[in-house]
């Protein structure tokens, strides 16, 4: 008997980095909710939908770890060392992140730690903000005859800069979606405008898929009033390109602007 | 009574583009699954897990619209039509396609279809395969000192031919990400190989998510061989980039390479 009761206390530790999309909690997959009706313990990030808290068992224990501007308390590093612990300690742990795990979420950073101490690690993708938030606007990162491709860049590297890549991007016509950019909004704009991209299609979105979801529909010379004048607020995604055009709130734009070349 | 059942009948016409993952069913997301569970008619992708199907109701008309190479039966036109002629004779529509509707998916069109008929249309995005595929191989298309941005490309386009934005995305620092682009393999590492990028990391993933996943990792000037090799046959995607050599497979080759130089 003690035998047994011993056996079924010691869980074999485990690692599930669960996507949990861009917020609304029905954007997790099926694959994801199985991973969290398992998990003795979540720890889970600040852009996490909490209702999906509600699919681990009562008994998991639920940690946020998030990384809001200006908290510092969970640096990346004791993430990874409390997955560790946790694991080590409850068995099924289930990282929750916010979007894909691999989009900017510095997820192989705790597959590799986990790794590193031997402890069997699974990944499940989830919707990344990048596809899925525009795609909720009915704006189509890919288009025949607009688009044959789309680039997603950060906004916010290491550094805390705007990725070198952008001024690359900014040269060709790839659909650009930049993530945690919105605060750099004004130097985005500036490094389209030295490609003489002034009139091009751009999108601001703020917390794609909630109810607090806002859109600035505008062109380069126009979107950073326009974000100002709807308060749009982080988190928030820029799009930049043709397909944007395809949004119906760019028509009256398009019409303003053809107005202007007829006069 | 007569009039309940009469109402009961004429079902208000609406479609729902339903993004259905990269294979594996349970890469679907809960509010795919409630779309299909409200389904009348589902209009199926070759890429789709049939199983999904299993979901929408009993007398709910399934119907394969896939396009396989070769086989021209549906084109997009007529994918369009038979949209239409379902929802305004059976109600909801399910538009179920592999991935996301919005990469590569000619999603927009059937959208701007369903618009032209003033039938309402909804999008549910889904895991594109361009994220979620490298990253159930535990490749990250972004890792801090590696990556700061992903570039997915269509290798096949309107005209069959690889994107030219391909030719743009080898001359940079981005992940790139080919959909498509299996046949056209040959031709990319030629792109890369004029960059002298001929060491740069690569993965050929087929299936992936699926019973039928292969992988072949490798360099640009191996990469063609290893796929012959290993049959990988399409739907397959190429990635291509430093966060390849994250892949347990790529240690070897760092390895060989490292003793050529040292000789």
């Amino acid at each position: 008997m003690i035998d047994t009761k011993t056996k079924k206390e010691i869980k074999e530790p485990r690692i599930t980095l669960v996507g949990a999309g861009p917020g609304d909690a029905e954007l997790i997959t099926i694959k994801g909710i199985k991973a969290l009706k398992t998990a003795d313990v979540v720890l889970y990030d600040a852009l996490v939908n909490e209702e999906l808290l509600e699919f681990a068992p009562e008994h998991a224990t639920k940690v946020y770890v998030g990384k809001r501007s200006g908290d510092h308390s969970h640096s990346q590093e004791s993430i990874n060392k409390l997955m560790i612990d946790y694991a080590l300690n409850y068995g099924h742990v289930v990282r929750l992140k916010g979007g894909d795990p691999f989009v900017f979420g510095r997820g192989y950073e705790e597959l590799d730690h986990a790794a590193s101490y031997s402890i069997p690690a699974e990944v499940i993708p989830g919707i990344s903000s990048s596809i899925g938030v525009p795609g909720l606007q009915q704006i189509p990162v890919t288009h025949r005859g607009l688009s044959e491709s789309f680039w997603v860049v950060t906004g916010t590297t290491m550094d805390g800069q705007v990725s070198a890549d952008l001024y690359d991007a900014a040269k060709t016509k790839a659909t650009v979606v930049v993530l945690m950019g919105l605060r750099k909004l004004a130097e985005i704009v500036k490094i389209y405008r030295a490609e003489g991209k002034n009139r091009l299609p751009v999108a601001v979105i703020q917390s794609g898929s909630t109810e607090n979801e806002k859109v600035a529909i505008g062109v380069v010379d126009t979107i950073v009033e326009l974000v100002e004048e709807k308060k749009i607020k982080s988190p928030a995604l820029i799009v930049i390109g043709e397909v944007v055009s395809l949004h119906p709130q760019f028509q009256p734009i398009r019409e303003f602007y053809e107005i202007i070349a007829q006069e």
